[in-house]
């Protein structure tokens, strides 16, 4: 029962200013970069055009049944940096887009250029084809834009859609099928719901959400299985996490909006139980999740290969997303936790340093000797391997706008409230005005993490309240002072509660102590046994051939951490944290077998954070390395 | 210029008895089980009746394009046993096969049911189709059949049918390609050059062997490259092992057959490059090669992936006559310590203990829960993994009839000649009559070999010669002792050369030292790197869950032998030495990821020869350990 004597409310981001430190310059990179990066892409693709609705056999840029998905998903992550400084020209380009929406959209309220233009027949015939998924994008987009601009358009285009959907798929049942192919609606609904405050949006919702795995209407691929679309079972009797791990995810999510709207322990342990499986038996060091290309799927417990390593972006841009509503169900640290893994590794890998390139792929070691192998062969002898740079746009480009849009949102991950209490689960500098039953509590937190384990918090209102201060389950020393006093605070749930009369200006600081760690993994993954991998803070580090480069990094032999120092360098322009220490790494020899003959020499190694990896020429890299 | 100033000739197994120990027992059980398992199973799924020719469409059991090379390939290893002891059931059974070939062979000679029944119009049209490779196959089975019995029609057969080829191929270039897709016919022509003295038969083999990698006509699979079939380059500018595993060494014993019988130094040194490349780069510590499964294929240096290693049973079979042929060219040991590296462990593990079931995939490892999951997946879903347990029979069913006529021939792999030296290559239990120029030496041969490292011979013939004695690789120490007296013999190319005034009822003794040794695989390999195997003489050992049902073995840390002692246990009703010793064990922990913390526990381990592995229960198993 993770739900009992607790209900958590979200702080969002627009109450939340970031105002420097490490988001502050992300923040600024996407809002600079990778917006206009995104849609000039999209734009080159054929994505905008395609709205158009004039596309003809023989025409060059086929639409495609999910690009609405890419285009709105974009239109959502400009509005959330719109929604805090207005900008007439990305409101142009927005405001033609959706033009053009309203003018395709049919009069029952159909909405997708696909199935306008290319097979009109098909509508709501195949479970696999995103329409639905496509509906929810178009929603999410629809509420930032209102959001951010007071403009309705987009969202009476979306909520026509959304009512033809709810009378197609609740109401009549003539679709062909019955729950969406790809989740992501569910979600979706639940805004649309608190947008509108009409409840058969949350019906709706619900209706897909309990329906799946249930209905004999609901087909999968040809080539994949039930599991795929987490439509093997009823979703109260998923108790591991299978499938395709994006749809999982968003799956996962719309369950707990359901399990906090409705109060239902049994949907909301459901969540914590997937969330466990999760993060104690699938999930890579990364918070990357989804072990295998194969269905860009999760696989089976302690199955987590490096070299082949999935760990779509956008799957853990939506673990993250799980985890903020998880943390507003139960008040456990480890929801942040893991959003944390999430976010500063395989999210931040997502994109590069510059902000214009993505990987879809976040793998855990590369190997370029057989990527360059691999490239050489003939299509039919070539396997499915990571790429080993980041490119501007995809053919399935879910993940660049994925990126747009989380980070135009990060400000949500800051903090929640339950009752007199704040929590304060991801830290990252930025002013907040906290809705705290009847009155608006504003702190002002400084920090340099996740470099710097000081986090200073400021109040700028007086009042009694609790701060619950997250102690990161990296973290194995800290120190919390109010104006300077050291306090012993009380620690539940892995928060520390700072309860007091709060005055004006007072100063709250957590002293986390930020160590290099060297951590393993659970023996039982075949993977990971054996091998070591280095952390500092929610940071994974990585090592990479052009920090290295004479030594097979796979090579090296990692027990010690004692020898290493953090410094500063540049990479690809930018000022991060590398590590600079000295390890082991057993000598070459000419024949390919021979008698073992430890014969170890020190090396020195240089990591670098994982998110910042492949910014320069490609070459190995691992995050495993060998235990000494 | 590996042929210089030496000229080895072969000692073929018909003038070599195996009276007993290991290879005794496995001839037998060939001869007893094996030889009729892979008849009836062949029978069962219609291979024989489909040289009937009176398949039609509709009917089951349609013919296929290689099917004739299962048969013939069965044929010569059934002859092989005919050899030594003529069997009329057996050999009724074969004439059968033979008059049914000879029935359906076209007046011009063509022989090939598929080609004959189901896609007449198609014959030498298309390189990719195996006609000549079951030509090839064809010629070695009629070579072996008439030596075994005296019955030449098969053998007229196959010569009606080479004639054909070498006019289709070598004289009016009528075909539609120049040169097989899966080279065999190379070796298969020198041998009947041998057989008929025949000056076309060479040329033929010549013929394809030059023409291989010049030809614009010849294509190679839609999805596949030149390298696949080894025609990317002229042979003599292949200086890496590339493509299909079993087609490239086909094609280097081919290669090394016409390198001898013209005195080629080129193609020789050729022939060396391509085995140290193999021995050097490309081969698992098993005698496997073929790193992937894509294409049967190598793929790089130093990639040796264990739990996806292919390594079919026919490449080490294929990879073994290569050896034999080399070292007729070059006197050195290093062919027969391969030989020896590939038949103890990849070729027997390729056949169960009870006779009657194969591996075609021969694994470094293998993680039953890699292979439930992935069989609980849909189809589109699947990977290729190994199977965890032989089977009876396959669609490409090669690798059984080829272990058939390989344990046939063993004898093949005792001696070769040169001058007036005997070199004593692989040792087993057996007498063996060597012509010596003009004289024949009979040298009686008793071993333990390869359980045992001491080696005696006997000779019944009185004369000056040498003995030359192989000290495999993986010897630490030896003694030689002549009627007892220790002699101090000069090593020469890893052969220590005993000369002497022989005379009949002389003993030489040879005392292999055969420790257990700890190995490890070259660091330049990111698959082996940090790993430990085990061998004792030229077996490599493996740990199964059978023996070890509460380890993960993937999990154990080997750095030390000392505790290892070796037993003898009963595995599937056979008698093995097995390893028994303790080993440590990174103890387990809850979460997925900790900080370090080494936690080793001593465990006991039982170790196995790598052939038997897979004769109980499937489980875990793997060759290579973590290092301590």
């Amino acid at each position: 029962m993770v739900m009992e004597k607790f209900e958590g409310k979200p702080v969002y981001f627009n109450d939340v200013s970031i105002t420097g430190g490490f988001w502050k310059e992300k923040y600024d990179m996407v809002k600079h970069v990778t917006i206009d990066a995104v849609y000039d892409r999209f734009d080159e693709t054929g994505r905008f055009d395609a709205l158009k609705c004039d596309w003809e056999e023989g025409m060059p840029h086929r639409p495609h049944i999910f690009w609405e998905s890419d285009i709105t998903k974009w239109i959502e992550g400009a509005a959330y940096f719109l929604q805090k400084e207005r900008d007439p020209k990305l409101e142009k380009k927005i405001d033609l887009l959706v033009d053009r929406m309203e003018k395709y959209q049919d009069q029952d309220g159909y909405l997708n250029v696909y199935f306008t233009v290319v097979e009109p027949e098909a509508r709501f015939q195949r479970r696999t084809d995103h329409e639905l998924y496509c509906a929810g994008h178009l929603v999410e987009g629809a509420i930032a834009y209102y959001h951010a601009t007071g403009k309705r358009k987009m969202l009476d285009v979306a909520i026509r859609y959304i009512d033809l959907i709810d009378r197609v798929f609740r109401v009549e049942h003539s679709a062909s099928f019955d729950t969406p192919g790809h989740e992501e609606i569910e979600l979706a609904l639940v805004k649309l719901y608190h947008e509108t405050g009409e409840e058969r949006y949350k019906l709706l919702a619900e209706y897909f959400v309990n329906t799946r795995g249930t209905s004999k209407r609901d087909a999968t691929y040809d080539f994949a299985d039930q599991e795929h679309m987490q439509s093997h079972v009823p979703v109260r009797d998923q108790k591991t996490a299978e499938g395709h791990s994006v749809r999982a995810l968003y799956l996962y999510s719309g369950m707990a909006d359901l399990a906090m709207e409705n109060r239902e322990d049994e949907l909301a342990d459901i969540c914590d139980t997937l969330f466990e499986n999760i993060t104690e038996k699938r999930m890579y060091i990364t918070g990357g999740i989804g072990s295998t290309c194969r269905g860009e799927s999760f696989t089976f417990d302690y199955d987590l290969p490096e070299y082949t390593s999935y760990n779509e972006t956008c799957a853990s841009i939506a673990l993250a997303l799980f985890c903020r509503r998880m943390w507003l169900i139960n008040e456990d640290s480890k929801y942040a936790d893991c959003a944390e893994r999430a976010i500063y590794n395989t999210v931040l890998g997502g994109v590069s340093l510059s902000g214009d390139e993505f990987f879809y792929e976040n793998p855990m070691a590369v190997d370029p000797k057989r990527v360059e192998f691999n490239e050489s062969r003939a299509n039919g002898l070539k396997e499915h391997l990571p790429i080993l740079k980041r490119v501007k746009v995809f053919d399935c480009s879910c993940c660049p706008p994925n990126v747009v849009r989380f980070v135009g949102s990060m400000g949500d991950f800051m903090y929640s409230v339950s009752g007199k209490t704040i929590y304060a689960q991801c830290y990252m500098e930025g002013d907040a005005e906290i809705s705290l039953g009847d009155k608006t509590v504003c702190l002002s937190q400084k920090t340099g993490y996740p470099f710097d384990g000081k986090i200073q918090i400021t109040t700028k209102t007086k009042g009694v309240y609790t701060l619950a201060l997250r102690i990161p389950e990296w973290c194995e020393g800290y120190e919390i002072t109010i104006n300077g006093k050291t306090v012993d605070a009380e620690v539940r749930n892995g928060f520390a509660m700072v309860t007091g009369e709060w005055e004006e200006g007072d100063q709250a600081v957590l002293n986390l102590a930020m160590e290099i760690r060297l951590m393993e993994g659970n023996p039982r993954s075949i993977n990971l046994c054996g091998k070591t991998a280095i952390m500092r803070g929610p940071l994974v580090y990585c090592g990479e051939k052009a920090d290295n480069p004479d030594v097979t990094l796979r090579n090296i032999r990692l027990g010690d951490v004692s020898s290493f120092t953090l410094e500063t360098r540049e990479i690809a322009g930018k000022k991060l944290p590398v590590m600079v220490g000295k390890a082991m790494e057993q000598k070459g020899f000419e024949t390919l077998y021979r008698p073992y003959k430890k014969d170890l020499k020190e090396i020195p190694l240089v990591l670098i954070p994982y998110f910042a990896w492949a910014n320069r020429e490609p070459g190995e890299m691992t995050v495993w390395f060998l235990e000494l």
